[in-house]
């Protein structure tokens, strides 16, 4: 998949009115289960986790507003942003003034609907511009919600993608949100297109596993049901909101100080990128943070929720998202991905001095001129293999491409002047 | 006490003449007394206290210089600066040469009158405007110095309000100085004012003990005669310079990592102040931070010594500081005391995902808008409690005032989703 | 030794033709063990020194090329840097075309002569400006290199200065360099000047061992053959490149923590001078910080290897070297030894509160004037001295000079205040 096969992936799911549960979340993961072969879970509604509870289902058939003079607006059939997800169905006979407290605007961007939702509160509202409201006359408006709020299930999306180790790198991407294409469309195609380039490699060294579920409860409901999985979880990213034209921006863990969140930071840093502080607030790695749960899971994103002026409006729509930010974004998340895969420990076989390498052809005649850049990155990684510094911190320290260091390791290794010696993190062989 | 208490207060401790013993000292305690309930302690002459001798007492009762043409100038009745402190009793008739040698004054600023002391080495001296001495005329003068240096005993105030724990929280403001009014007098009636507000408070966390003594000479005393109780205390400040118009400037403990330091640097960065580095240099806070003693003691000044112009001259008058300085110094040091009795631990009770708030009413609906400031401050408290973490580290840690989560943890606690561990540094329970 | 001996031992050595063995580098040590009193080792070639083999003696006779119209040009009697080290000899006669690949020059500085080797690789070649090269005709010329590459050995000069402690302290300079004055004519003559210097002092605290030899091979070969010796390495520098007119330039050893590191960051950092970033790739330290060696071994050098256009061609002459530069080169590294000399850590025998320093003499009268400097470093010496923290840690946080703490540290020390407790790093009394 590339940018434009992501992008059109996107298009297909952009009209679905998706919600923490109900027909559009299990027919969005359908459509996925078409490009990566995801297992869609159902948890019944009722089931505790942790502090909170599985809702009722919300199944949505129509809804929209008729008019004094009959006319149908805010059709959800529209526009999904049109109805406050999880609106109690029913039809409803109002007057203009009763009917205001239900409707929701934006007077600061009078052509953009708002998304809102009311999922843990038994409400009912629409969303509209601004400008229509303003518009609206006195007279008997009808409000028709037409659907089920009962029990049922929600539903996320799952695939495991096995390695050499048990040793699991975690991918998240929430799935709830209705017509909104950067603030979730792009993570779900980019998290997909990740998946499918996993699945294309021969090997691996960790492995991987992606979930695609509803934002908060979703993350809530995985985690009560793997707890005793968790200790395999070596960490991973929220990967989310990466189509829009913003740089990559990486939040680190909790903790901050794992290898997931140096190799995210040197993703996003070879980028252009920026790391920003940790903080509570946010997406799906908030649960991860957790004090009870502490795993290192950041989270990566392009411009993050509500930095941007269209996010969680109608603008956030397919022309917020490229094929191009798309693919860099899938770029990202492959180094991120090959470094993890590739950042070992070493030990120099030949400790005392540096080795001789021009008699092992790996080195050029001496002179004026300066040395090459392959030769400089030899030295480091000859210099620094202790046996306890993996090659990512090798990289940082001597701001040399990881690409570059994992090469000449490898070649040093053929030239038995240096031998892996695990994980940077486990301190196993693997 | 207000402001203006605070200033009127100063206005009637400014004309006497103390010094490190004698009259002055006992009577400006006297009269901070009808304030505080303190109590005036007494230690002879010549007891030992560590490597130093209490010294006599110095008991004046006039000194003046006579001019060949009849005239009293420098008398210590119109300032008591004219003096040097601990100047040797005497009538002595010179001629001006002879004289000559014993009158300081300041070239610079030749109306004021400069301050010096002689403690340990005898001596006398009499300090004039610069352009009185210029005026002299060539005669006989009589140097008058009426008084006695014998020994006696050297005072300090004391007052201990306690609280639920024996651990102690100190202020220290020396009280030597004569008609200097920044230089003492804002540190002695700020502190009083401060132990005024403790006194109204039903219950406090902590003890807190106030000591008024002589620089120097004074805490070298109380710091002898209280070795066994060193223990109990927690740390504190040195409390002074704190009425002209300067910004707040916190000079760390000798370790600069208590407690105390935080607090006050905290303290002091919210009102735009300064935290300089430590240098053994100073004001008492040099006898808290030596090597044997290193209690975490810092100092909170507005402009310190030797830092502004009028420092140690007839300039440093009632005009250099401000009831509303005076009170704002006030105010940092309730917050100083504030943030101490709150800085607790706590623990999440619900640390695996985000508690949902919602259905205990602690949170509003979800949408499109910025989540409300004290909800972002509940989810910092609960991200970080983790029965370590005191507040004042998640409010540095999240730029979050302190005052907003100590309210939100107590609320979490009512909630029962946070549980309090104790002191800060102590970890018991309290 | 000053500026101007220094600069005329530079003049003598400058023609010579040295090399990593051979006459050059003999008769070079020769020289120098005129001016203090080195042994000059010698190693067979042949001999293992870990990953490396000491090469054949390369001795060189005569080296010219003979031009069709019979001109003798690159005559290595002219420069030395005509001939590519370690040429192997013979009598070859070529057309131009086979001559070329042979000759090498500098395009962008068409005056300057290059200086190439190859000791490893069997190879030939002579180096000339680019326009004599340009100006080669056509026909018939020949090659003539006289010498001998054979077994021999290869040199180096040593001399220890012993001291009270056997804890060595090592000085590096390469020696192999032909006709090049800043890089290694600087090095080799200001250290000769700094060991006629430490020679001069009656009682030293350190051993001090030097070490002239060629550059990486010299550097291996002594570490092989003083490998029970190098625990009793303290640390030392390499210091070369010590003569051109930039400020000094340290590069920290590989783990960057040493007292040799603060010590020579300390002295640069006097001087306007600047401390580098570690990394593998320079001089001789490059061996002293393989992981097997991992000796506190930083560089001091003005400009460094590879950063001024002059490097490594006959431009780096004798005018790029100043007897100013030279002697101020000497002058660091001889604080550099004081500071290690007289680093360090006391203990303050009046921990209680501050000593009375008045009665002993010590302390000036009180008022309104600032303290002076010797007093306030008086205070900073007896607040730290815990009996852990050494002089150059006081040093670095006070910004007191050294010499200063040094001199009060030894005033305080008589009046019984302070008492030594040992080396900085090795916490044994010495």
């Amino acid at each position: 998949m590339n940018g434009r096969d992501m992008y059109a992936l996107a298009e297909r799911l952009y009209p679905i009115c998706r919600s923490i549960t109900g027909y559009g979340l299990r027919q969005t993961l359908e459509i996925m289960a078409g490009a990566v072969p995801l297992e869609i879970e159902g948890v019944a509604s009722g089931t505790r986790v942790f502090d909170w509870q599985v809702p009722d289902e919300w199944r949505l058939d129509a809804a929209y507003i008729q008019t004094p003079d009959g006319e149908r607006i805010a059709d959800v059939d529209r526009h999904s942003l049109h109805l406050m997800s999880y609106s109690l169905p029913g039809r409803r006979t109002l007057t203009l003034p009763e009917l205001l407290p239900h409707l929701y605007s934006l007077p600061q961007h009078p052509e953009w609907i708002p998304y809102r939702t009311s999922y843990y509160e038994p409400d009912w509202g629409f969303c509209l511009p601004h400008q229509r409201l303003c518009a609206l006359v006195d007279g008997t408006y009808e409000a028709v919600i037409e659907g089920d709020l009962s029990p049922g299930e929600l539903n996320y999306g799952e695939l495991l993608i096995p390695g050499r180790s048990d040793r699991e790198v975690l991918f998240f991407s929430h799935a709830c949100h209705p017509s909104l294409a950067n603030d979730n469309l792009a993570g779900l195609v980019t998290t997909c297109a990740l998946a499918q380039r996993l699945l294309s490699m021969s090997t691996r060294r960790y492995s991987y596993r992606f979930v695609w579920a509803p934002g908060t409860i979703g993350s809530i409901v995985w985690l009560a049901r793997n707890q005793a999985r968790l200790r395999e979880i070596k960490g991973g990213l929220v990967a989310v909101l990466l189509g829009d034209k913003g740089q990559l921006q990486y939040k680190p863990s909790r903790n901050g100080d794992s290898e997931i969140d140096a190799a995210a930071a040197y993703v996003c840093g070879r980028r252009g990128g920026r790391v920003r502080e940790f903080e509570p607030y946010g997406y799906d790695e908030r649960q991860f943070a957790s004090p009870g749960i502490a795993l290192p899971v950041g989270r990566l994103t392009r411009t993050p929720n509500g930095e941007y002026a269209e996010y969680h409006t109608s603008a956030d729509d397919l022309s917020l998202i490229l094929p191009e930010q798309l693919e860099a974004s899938l770029d990202a998340l492959s180094e991120f991905v090959d470094v993890l895969e590739h950042n070992r420990r070493y030990v120099n076989l030949q400790p005392y001095c540096e080795p001789q390498l021009g008699k092992r052809g790996l080195y050029r005649k001496g002179g004026g001129e300066a040395l090459p850049d392959r030769n400089i990155a030899m030295l480091w990684a000859l210099n620094q293999s202790d046996g306890k510094t993996p090659l990512l911190d090798i990289a940082e320290r001597s701001q040399i491409p990881f690409s570059v260091l994992r090469d000449v390791a490898a070649e040093l290794e053929s030239s038995h002047l240096l031998e892996g010696r695990g994980d940077a993190e486990e301190g196993s062989d693997s």
